[in-house]
């Protein structure tokens, strides 16, 4: 169905991002995955091309575009190609909105040129070992001494974590009240070179590999009050007033992961013969991507609606819940089935499908677990 | 997510359907089940309030409406108010359609005031004892007999065909030449009061027990060549242009279906309780039910896209295929986890979740089956 | 795979019961759908055949058997023929164990004769308006009253409840004490023929509607103390001893069931032809039929251990509960295959299939839900 | 359920895998998995410890065993410790039934005692870039020049190829007659030192790190006729008699994975807390949990049944089909659920449930894909 989300700025910005991607990304891919993450100027060069910048406004560097659906290109793009950089989306899904709403004005004429430019790369810091999607159970402190915070504990599962020069750090400022955990948090924008900072080990995934997730540690780190984003206190407020648009990004990824891999395994089995016969030809292979092709279809219906009500300030966290269970289910049953089409091949994490399907596992997982979501959608339901 | 679909017209509409239905339905709608179809009169009455003539044209006595919109409405209704009249979809989104489109002017003015007043029911008779969803090896023939054919041979699987008054029945009235099967169908627009007409037996189903489903029974019909719909021999022709409306049909009636299950389960979890505790405190209710929310939000996307579509006239029949594809797979999903909520009283037919569950079952296969639309759609992606 | 289970004797009994089927049930089957229960005098007949005794004890009038494969032969043999005669389970699956355990031996030489004869129908009645799987919440009461007890309340879902002559209540006979809703509950072998014994309507359901299921009322009901069974208020400790020999019937029947299918569809698509081909050349068709029949003979695989189990007295309730939920979602998925295999006629009733889809759905619930098992596996593995 | 699969000395054997894998394997594992192989003399240690020798005959250095329930009991024990060494298993299980079945009392001389040693370690090469199953459309050519063959050609996804010394590869030493393409192969047991054999590439895979995946290529290679294996044509036939073995071990490991993956994730559940409670007390985990052990129940039934066919010499193509397609199903449901129960830690490498999943999706496609086998059950059920 004729799809009515973008308009010509938007194809025109996925002509470039097309482009850039084919020339620039997919013929060093395979050695981004060896290493572990793209080298540290490949986030100047998106910096340089505008990418970083299109939602930061204009007087601090950027397009100032307001709308979601640049992303959702990118995530288009990307899948398309069979690459992936995780840690452009840390930066501007899920970093972006907290600079653009809690930081001051003096934060953000400090933060927001860099960031646009890709010299200050970012990361966000919540998950502590041992507590996953219980964000009130962290243990990280930072406490005040003087115009400083001082933060000690560590961190997981922090992707971006290992190239980023700021990171948002979610800490315990004051011990929670008896009946209310989630009190007594505030997130510190804390600079990578700070002594008693530390990045841990990176930690080998199932797949995402070029992604750099890595532990961060902190011993003492002195944190100036003026890195404090917001008030004091309000940090859980604040986590959960980002979920929305951050699960909305992952719905979008896994939407076009999803739709990459049929475009990956149609031109598989167009192309190849077994038996004599164009694995096309067989009944199986045709009602198989039939099945995946719908799914996709409804992916993109739900998750291109989704997106018009974010840009309308309308996506309640219960939709976005609902776009992110769904869209991440989809990626799994598809991805799956058109791996099953490239046989052998699809194991080999040359060809992409491989790559797609070791990346999708954690989809059901990440910002915001399956279960986490149904919890959320099962309130909003009042059951 | 808040739902465009439809505009101050349409809500009025759904407020009277509404109201009709739960005065005038849903009370005696037990003693249909049993009798296996309406009483002739409820018909009359949806002529006398409009419900059958909305997209017929104002000057054959309908209200000229071209939208699907309103059939979607009444789908809707029905489905929540735990009802249905199979006959009236048949009329108004299968047989209208081909009136509409193919009747010439004389045809429209003698049938179309009867058709909206709910005068004169009708139904389409194509599939064969033995034929299914191949068409074109049908074997019920229309010989020409000076102004008048001479209709011989059997149908099966008449939806609505107990109460019809006028059938439109395919028939070979040519024999088909070589190497196109599809050749030589003709439609032609029979009186059930027409000599050598006979109904045969109403068919005992799973579910749609109200759905007067009936196989009919042609000895020597003498069919005036002026109901001839069209123009001969371009029968199949005809029959492949509605598809997309009656698929799409299906798979709203479809969504309705499984967003009614929601509404029936949450109302019966909240209510009930078991172990001392409301069934709907129990974490997997509220994982069940939330996962059936999540679908019936991802079909109602594809389903509104798909009407905008139809009513743009930008419809095509790969997407109508992948609509009724998806929105039938998600009904019986839902409808199976929804029932199973229920417990006991799910597999009750007093309760409307068994007989959701019930009439479900046929979505798959009837307009096309599954297996059918999925050739359709692997086509379409040019595997 | 060779199966091991039967040995020459219970080949015998399965030739006999065969042509039984074929000779007695099958050509009237369709009447007794409609009846709502096979004609009383049907089970005089299987008590002359010896078919109801099988595992009464040869003093009392039996053949005096103890294993449990008699009673799979039979669930094969109507499963294979697309008839069933739920009365039948109940009086050997369900209520026999009871008698044989709990009886004194002046009740079995009362009962016990009449019961293999098939002049002394039976049934049980746990399950209340509202109460479910929770049987401590059940509000039917049996107050002492000299040399009988006067029972009052209410019972649904009450299998061969129609035509039961001796029906197996269980009822409170004191309060539960504190902290113990499970203490207090007795059962008592009611005479249908009492004062005050009413039976109520015969519940309309999805399938299995020559399965008597109805409601049964008891007000003032006197019930000499004689027939209390076993130990007053050891009821509910009764209730539990039999479930794994139950559940074991129904995981049996389910399995039988889904085999069956496979039979049925596997005939169908090599019969008939569409697009010019028979349905059974289609690689989907084949690929449907094979995926069937790996889960029917997985299926098949632990049942068979199941029934070793039980005969060698080690079937635990958690094998029990793993043996029912795997086969009867076997069952869901291998019969909704199978039907969709036969197209529309797979919703017609006169075609086993449809019957089959339509018995089906109630296997995940009754005998205890699903969910009911799942909280028994996941406690049996000390999660 | 209780087992019966295993007798004493089943059970000494696993308890000396079991030590040995803790002591020996588990602890290294990690390095295993990085470099791409286990180090050459573990091989060596294996044979040491008899287990490579276990089903060679006691003539040639080996145990005499005939039963394939020790390669189960390896498989179940590396499983549970969340290792694996694929090298082992084609040795074993691929490669030795050949050994045994077509080598002349010669060749069992010289290769048995090195082969039960572990200083021959062995693969075999079948799939050509191109060909996947097609197995009769491969282009390695052999073509005799006096007492030699001189092999040319390429072959790909040998597991084991890199440390393998000899290689057992299917090539073309005659043309295909017209009408029989399976005809003019054989098989040749080629040193992996010959000059013109060279080791390509190592295939980077999702999983089985520690599994040396590789290319071969031969350029005119000079195998002594010597070392041809059977009869020169019939190498398609030798290849087809392997098969039930060949898929029952990966049956086999397949459950065992799926067993192992319901350990990992109770101890995990049991262990670990969020929101205050231990996740094993949410309903949805024990729900999981309990789902997951009931297939692996209904697996362990149906591999038992085949093992125990195997070893009596009765186990067809079509059971070992079933029990491959079955358990490689259970096992891709299983591990998935079960990695989603880790949260986070689940797509981390250093957790076992993380290598399950990734080494699981070869399941359902090397050794016969899910494909090919649901065609030979098809065509075993005579649809």
């Amino acid at each position: 169905m004729r799809r009515t989300l973008f308009n010509e700025d938007h194809e025109a910005f996925r002509k470039m991002i097309r482009g850039f991607v084919a020339a620039e990304v997919a013929p060093v891919f395979g050695s981004w995955e060896e290493a572990g993450h793209p080298p540290r100027e490949f986030y100047n060069r998106l910096g340089e091309l505008g990418i970083l910048g299109i939602q930061v406004p204009e007087e601090y560097g950027g397009a100032g575009e307001t709308s979601f659906k640049y992303q959702a290109v990118v995530a288009e793009e990307c899948a398309r190609a069979g690459v992936g950089f995780g840690g452009y989306v840390v930066h501007v899904n899920l970093v972006l909105p907290y600079l653009l709403k809690y930081a001051t004005r003096e934060q953000k004429e400090r933060w927001l040129p860099p960031f646009a430019a890709g010299e200050m790369m970012t990361a966000i810091a919540m998950t502590e070992p041992g507590t996953g999607s219980d964000l009130a159970g962290m243990r990280t402190t930072a406490r005040r001494d003087g115009d400083h915070y001082v933060l000690n504990g560590a961190k997981t599962f922090i992707t971006g974590g290992v190239l980023a020069d700021r990171v948002l750090v979610v800490a315990r400022t004051s011990a929670a009240p008896a009946g209310d955990r989630r009190a007594g948090l505030s997130i510190l924008a804390v600079d990578a070179r700070s002594e008693g900072y530390a990045v841990g080990r990176k930690l080998e995934k199932i797949g995402l590999r070029s992604s750099d997730t890595a532990e961060l540690s902190f011993t003492d780190v002195r944190v100036p009050a003026g890195d404090l984003l917001g008030e004091e206190g309000r940090g859980f407020e604040y986590l959960t007033h980002n979920l929305a648009e951050e699960r909305l990004g992952i719905a979008t990824t896994s939407y076009a992961s999803a739709a990459a891999a049929v475009g990956f395994a149609r031109a598989y089995v167009r192309d190849r013969t077994v038996f004599g016969k164009p694995v096309s030809s067989f009944q199986n292979t045709r009602f198989v991507l039939a099945e995946c092709a719908t799914e996709v279809e409804a992916a993109r219906s739900l998750v291109d609606r989704a997106i018009e009500a974010l840009d309308a300030g309308e996506l309640t966290p219960a939709d976005a819940a609902v776009a992110k269970l769904f869209c991440t289910e989809v990626q799994a049953r598809v991805v799956d089935k058109c791996l099953q089409l490239h046989g052998g091949y699809g194991y080999i994490l040359e060809y992409p499908i491989a790559r797609l399907y070791a990346d999708a596992r954690v989809s059901r997982i990440y910002g915001g677990t399956s279960e986490v979501l149904k919890t959320i959608i099962a309130k909003d339901l009042q059951v």
